[in-house]
């Protein structure tokens, strides 16, 4: 009899119809977080929050059916995306009343972050976008040397024109990050420019070199994935039959041949 | 004789004299729809309204011709541009004049797209943008999530410490937009900064994600165009007696040649 | 001895010590120029007086050798680089004094691009700039009606809420292009919001429009230029004998081969 | 003995512990450096001082330990690596007290740039970076140009209007360096603007200039970088046994398959 549930409960798992009926509470989940953030009639706020435990409710079950639909534990557990969504639903567990309604809210806005584990392209696109993250580790860790290097300098030497941006490494790094995406840099070095004149080549050379690392990043990224692509595209040649013929069997052809003349020229005397 | 029309319709259709034109037309009625915005002479103005009349009649006449010149209404309404093109003389065929003058003006306004139905590189350019926008559906997705799970959060953080940024989830999102651009960010982190100290982590890593995916999305787009063209590439190499020799092939030719040496071999003894 | 002085010129013009020389008088004509900018001792501005002077008809000598060095009229004004030399040096000829001093100074500015002419790494660089010019002409278009379309939307709605912005289609085309460099521009979209709340939608639509149709041209642009290069690539390989083997010779031989086999088992009967 | 020395200083310097160790101290060198930004109890700065001390001194012994696993002066210095670090050890022995202690804690700031001669993956990286300066020597030549001649136009024309920005040359293209960043580039236009009402052409064609050479850029050394992968690629195929076959061996089969068809020939008859 149980394993008449479990393949009643794997059929259900794996139909169109019920993962389409999840994606849509998923939404309406995503939208009853919204809706919390307008001010809101009594009645709807009462509605809300029985369609919120209705919600949690219905999560919980939908786990419960893919895990008996599972081969066990080690096979539940053995995917990523159902860990993730167990967190989630457990997150979403906190009840949502008293002084803590608060962190109940924002553990429920993570349930939106479900629609990317239930649909199969937008699980698809963040795995490669993870993939794309360890290549990417070594830039950052240089682009922090060079924050680093450049706020210790900079709050050595403008701490004392304006503490606010400058008054210490962290606050220094802030700083240079905003320098970095240009927003209202000028007004940053014209203030130091004040004091020391010769600042504008602090400003500069940080600009220069963040965007030149960053330039080479992009390109890095590009060449790395353009490089799987051709693997990949070689790889799809598994028959060695359409491969491109190669200069060693041509020459084994040609000591056929020579091998057959001789053995013609031997006869011919 | 209807014949007679249906060709000489098509071969007016078709010169190179008319289409250059209808495009001259285009461009003076976008001239118009500009000259409205400047403040003019009266006999300026009844000069224009009586221009804007032609261009409508005009439209239409060559429209009608287009109609004539095709086999018939499922030809006609077989290509997008005409079903484009009728739309916009259609629309432009409301009144400008009483109460509605305004909106009849922005409805010439479309009148300037013309010219994208109207030249044909232009045509090209539009279809190939039109043909990325599915590629790019899912990447906008993941981006929408990424957007709403931070505004929700947003305005329940700092809805009360600034409404006009964060009063609720949608006005929290064209606010994140906005930092997204890098335009004044620094200033709604700020004033949220004052209030908590950490909230520079929720604009940093918002700034990282969306970079990031963004980043993802263009690297993506150039490779889809081009791997798009070496399959072009490879199909233009339709002649199969111009593709690289493969390995099977020169296995066909090794075995034929050890036929012949076995041949050569038994008749030598 | 018109041909002695002819051979001699033409050595002068190759040798690289003239060509490093020339480049020096360019540098030094640049640093005059700049130095105009600060304000002088009147002994320094007396120098540089003579010394404009002394840069002017070098220049022209330079030009005069050039010319005899070339094989005529038609040789020297068939390299577009001499023409655009000409040019710059006829046009500095203007006098440094009087009230037309200003103009004077701006023609000499110009000058300094003959560092472009010269330097023959930059002279590659800038054909190779132009090369790309006619490939953005379409996509150019393409943004010109884009942008057309929106500024004459906006002059019509906006031009009451702020004229100094929108008054009229050529001044909104220039706040458009501010909006799509993201300058200000949430300080645009709240003015007009006052009024219309749902003007975000003009802005995030122009935005989406203007940033998507660059980034197709960027990767257009890398596309034409990567295939240019791969054309090249072949064309390197003009050795017929260097080219991979092909399907089709492949066959033949396999046809060669055939006859050989037919050829022996004729005789084995 | 001096000989087992050099073997066991080699074992150090070469052994994963050690290398580790060393990573660990430059990270709380740079940890030291930070902390100073903040106000500190005399304590913790006494306690940092002797530790600034030890870390100098550890520096130190691990280049000497180094050295003496070398193969001599001439081998030690052949690595460009080294050379750096002498440098950084040396400056940091700046003494750090009296009137010169802002100098030495400048110089002890740039024991963090270690990290990156410690770090193989990292000084690949840097490795990799410096390669791409040269190729972009004659863009960033280019772009000095453009800067340069707008930069003396905008000083003659707009001086008077705002000496701030545009008082001489160098003041001028740092105000086109913050126009080139679209950093409040609105704010400068609209100024000059106001006194010449055509000086929005100016500003337009230098961002179209400045961000067509950008773009330009970007793609040569994307492709720089590709063509360079490609040619490793070929590399690899060192075996020419595995290259694809050329039409050139084909037609040595063919020759050699004819003179076979000749020998047969001739026998027959």
């Amino acid at each position: 009899m149980l394993s008449q549930l479990h393949e009643l409960f794997q059929r259900i798992d794996k139909s169109k119809i019920f993962q389409s009926f999840v994606i849509v509470v998923i939404i309406i989940s995503a939208l009853t977080v919204g809706a919390h953030t307008y001010s809101l009639h009594p009645t709807v706020e009462f509605f809300l929050h029985w369609m919120d435990i209705g919600i949690t409710v219905f999560f919980l079950i939908e786990l419960i059916i893919r895990y008996i639909a599972s081969k066990g534990i080690k096979d539940f557990f053995s995917k990523g995306w159902n860990i993730f969504d167990l967190i989630v639903v457990v997150g979403s567990l906190y009840p949502a009343a008293g002084s803590s309604v608060f962190i109940a809210r924002l553990l429920r806005i993570f349930r939106v972050l479900r629609l990317v584990s239930m649909v199969p392209e937008l699980r698809l696109l963040v795995n490669s976008l993870l993939k794309a993250i360890p290549q990417m580790g070594y830039i950052a860790l240089l682009m922090f040397v060079i924050f680093y290097i450049y706020a210790a300098t900079g709050s050595m030497l403008f701490s004392e024109i304006n503490p606010v941006l400058w008054g210490d490494v962290s606050i220094s790094m802030l700083t240079l990050f905003r320098v970095a995406t240009f927003e209202d840099w000028t007004d940053v070095m014209y203030e130091t420019m004040a004091v020391y004149k010769l600042s504008w080549i602090y400003y500069l050379t940080f600009i220069f070199l963040t965007a030149f690392v960053f330039l080479n990043m992009m390109v890095g990224a590009i060449l790395e994935v353009m490089s799987e692509e051709h693997r990949n595209a070689r790889e799809e040649q598994t028959n060695i039959n359409d491969m491109p013929a190669t200069q060693g069997q041509i020459n084994e052809l040609k000591t056929q041949l020579s091998e057959l003349k001789t053995l013609l020229s031997e006869r011919k005397m």
